[in-house]
């Protein structure tokens, strides 16, 4: 029945954007997705060898789409998967401003033949943690089928997933695992709330601490890098799973460095606020994907950090240089 | 071409909520507005005086809402007041999680024949200042008969709108008020920043003491209160405007009274959690209105603080009571 | 035995500064305490008409004398005030980081005459809400003749006084007061829990407000402007006390305008951490007191805020000027 | 001249209480170090073979010991360590609510001999990044032969050391190292900042995590785990220096199971209110050394809280079973 299993996270998920036509930052634009591109960058992902991949998180512009955009997005990305890698873990984003509007979404994807979905919380009214439980119970009970991704942005949903609700969450089957946000003093009480029975996905420069620490559950990593060209987060996936430590070490250091002029790392609140044109900058300057214009209100950005975001897709570039020089 | 000015916005502003059917608690359940009693509600607030009416902010259920029960909850809320009050001033709601999709409701709403609309900011990101600025004047230029009431709410849309930022809103003319959230500290600064252009409204338990500073600017209040029965608010109002400070303050008194139980007073940040649930269990002890269920997610609430609210609404009655008393 | 009751603080008590020598700022410095403008600061105080002092708060750098200076200072304090004024309520600070700090200070006061202290918590560590109860109740019983003022500052002390710390301290009969820091949604209710057993005092610029509100209990305010010269906050004592609101609501917003160019308005947090200096450089530059150079660390500005405590300092001498034309 | 560098900072930092006789959490008790059980903890800390020592932080209760009792203490840590190793590293705590305080305090331990000091910041107001430089500076300025080690606790002192900071105060010669928090996305910015110039010292636990990525620096942490017996870190530092990763994960996931029950763990917020007395239950529950009474106000714990952190002690006690069976 449920298609894809906590044993189906592993390895690399990558985090795309949702690509947008020339004029998508206008107020008057509509059907703004480059289908394309999208199509094309999805191909290109299962062709270079992720693991899964995720869409329509913060940066996937899931909040500034519309409606009919969304769908148009999602039935591409579905197709493209399809087309290429039926068994791909593939989870689209459905959060919504509150439990039927997600509901509604999800049954969409379900008839699309999608059997994945990454999940934020509503947002407009922080949930206590009762509220924040009865939400994903309440939409995992509605479909046995479809296996559900947790999105644990303390920023975007006003507050972590406590450990205690990761502990009753990693009891629901469908809900087979979460992308983590960082490393903090709560990592390690999670990992131990959620067992083997629920995948916690730390980003890939995290990787290689957490399977330090947790080598039979700390699996797999999200990166919204790879969409900068996927080859250093794939170099780091084989260096950590031949148990080569000091491959794996060079390669997170060498991603930490491209982070180095990116705000995502030194201040993730700031960060949080111009997120979505700052990804779409280095995604574009790095040339693996077109991402395009970041639609309103999300388009504005200061002119220091939009340079920070490009000097990191510029060194992201020169990384993937380095992994496929060593490579041949 | 703009119907509403600043000089619109005075007296007791009521701010509604959506009046669910038995069984909107469902995740199933779709076309839950219960329209008689909105079309009732509406007409009840009109002939018992209030000078202007909110609807859709956060307890308006804005956010739980699917599209198709906002436009029918619209569609009823303008009938309503062009047959009975064609000039009042009305602000729907028209907060979304992006630009466009606020811009396709105001579009809705012009096309309805309203002319004012109440306007939260995008809240899956937090916006920055700049971000903040251009996304008021973007739909204001979009929209230039169209009287926007600000909806400042520091928990809802994670920050405050800063007194610099109100100082640029004000100069645009669509923006006629806000719906300002406590007097603090910063209240003064705004009230410099705005001055005669853009009406604050701060809560009727506030307006004497902002009234005593400010005679000429601060001419009305919001309430939601009054939609527990409005004739407390509105002897309120007839005092301030009578300067009897004495019945003013005995008002004032009193209303603080009904809120001692209601967690709104003691904890705006638990209290945002369960701020819909909460407003709609003490209108309905109140019995002005039928309220009905709140939508999920945010049909959860603890015991305890729907105890409180519910005791505000009985507290809210007596006080009813004597007003009534009082005026006979 | 206890000399000072809750109907002795009323009117106008004024916040002083430690008046430091030339080179106060210097590591190697100690005795920097200006002895003689301390004295001739309390006299004009008394002579001005004040209704009550506090000293040793933030401002009056509490946190960077030694302890030698300020017993130095507290002596000369007390001796002014017991030459001038014996019964006028004078509260000298004594927070420490620990209670038995405290309660040593709090002896030597006691030995040298002094009948009042104000005391802010130890905030090392941020205290629960148990241990601030018992931090309070513990001091209080030692000295059963010693008037206590609570020092109600939320980013000195990591959080607020709970309401319902309020209403358990107002029991203690030698808690009488508390220097409360500004108007906010919590201000009704910390009313209601201390009712006429604890004096609320709030900043100058919101006694107006407070007082419309709560005529039998606000019947007095703290203020450190009055060191800037005390004559506009004497008058719009006077104000409140005749009931001409009007002149009390002027007084009231020329205040403010005082206030305009000062970062504690608004921004706190950020007042906080140069609060000190700021507070030093507006009384230079009004030219009632000379407060001299602030101590270690706390002697580092930055220069647009520095600017801004300057024209402050201005303005509230050209208010001063005003208040005394009026009254000529 | 300066006694230890960067060089010197290896290995297991022990970080330990203030052994207090019975009755030390009466108000009116005064010279309430055991310093019996403390000669006798140092001893048994160098016997036992840490690297280094590091008092009077937090649960080291610089904020409560008198004055005269931090001196008395001072002397007969310094007297135990001259005694038995003269070059370990030893860091005596010397924070203060001043700059010319802690001059006064380090003056102190010069005089006795100790070249190394553990310095928190002034907390009564938040230091700005100017502020927080100036006042490492100055304070090193007056001390050319005393090595400092930066404590921090962003609970504490209201706020992290940024990044930026770290990058000039590692430019200090007698800078040598910090008691670093957690690991955090924060961690490998300030791994980068500091270089080899300054040694950032991590929880024990956290050890493993930041030798895998930085095997070149990462050479030490500290740990007050050590106080409930230090063979386990011990172990944990010979299995990191022998490269057996299997051995150090095995005892890194031992430590994270005995903070399990621990408030630390899972709300450093909380913890850090009850932090004192919280470390000095778990350390007499498990033997090592006869911690006593927390000083007042911090004598205060909820019940629950107390479980816990005994839970904690009796499992580090079977953690050091387990460590000397697997030895013998």
């Amino acid at each position: 029945m449920q298609k894809f299993g906590v044993d189906d996270l592993r390895g690399v998920i990558a985090v795309t954007p949702t690509p947008a036509l020339p004029g998508a930052a206008a107020l008057t634009a509509r059907d703004t997705v480059d289908l394309d591109e999208s199509d094309r960058m999805i191909r290109a992902l299962v062709a270079d060898g992720v693991d899964g991949i995720i869409t329509n998180g913060t940066l996937g512009e899931m909040a500034t789409l519309t409606p009919a955009e969304w769908r148009a997005f999602a039935a591409c990305v579905a197709d493209a998967v399809s087309d290429t890698a039926p068994d791909l873990p593939l989870f689209v984003g459905a959060t919504a401003p509150n439990t039927r509007d997600t509901v509604d979404r999800i049954r969409f994807l379900r008839d699309l033949g999608v059997r994945g979905v990454i999940l934020g919380r509503p947002m407009w009214s922080e949930l206590g943690a009762d509220t924040l439980l009865a939400f994903y119970r309440d939409v995992a009970g509605l479909f046995p089928d479809m296996a559900i991704v947790l999105y644990d942005n303390p920023e975007a949903f006003k507050g972590p997933i406590p450990s205690a609700a990761y502990a009753e969450l990693s009891q629901v089957p469908q809900i087979i695992g979460a992308k983590y946000i960082a490393i903090t003093p709560k990592f390690g009480a999670d990992m131990a709330a959620v067992g083997d029975r629920l995948r916690l996905l730390p980003l890939e420069s995290d990787w290689l601490a957490a399977h330090t620490l947790y080598p039979e559950t700390a699996l797999g990593c999200w990166s919204s890098s790879a969409l900068c060209g996927p080859e250093p987060v794939l170099a780091l996936r084989d260096a950590i799973r031949a148990g080569d430590v000091g491959a794996a070490r060079h390669l997170t250091r060498r991603i930490e460095w491209t982070y180095e002029p990116f705000l995502a790392r030194t201040n993730f609140r700031e960060f949080s606020k111009y997120n979505i044109t700052l990804e779409k900058i280095r995604f574009d300057e790095a040339g693996y994907v077109t991402a395009g214009p970041a639609r309103p209100p999300y388009h504005v950005v200061p002119g220091a950090y939009a340079d920070g975001a490009r000097e990191n897709g510029r060194r992201w570039r020169t990384l993937v240089g380095e992994v496929r020089g060593r490579n041949s």
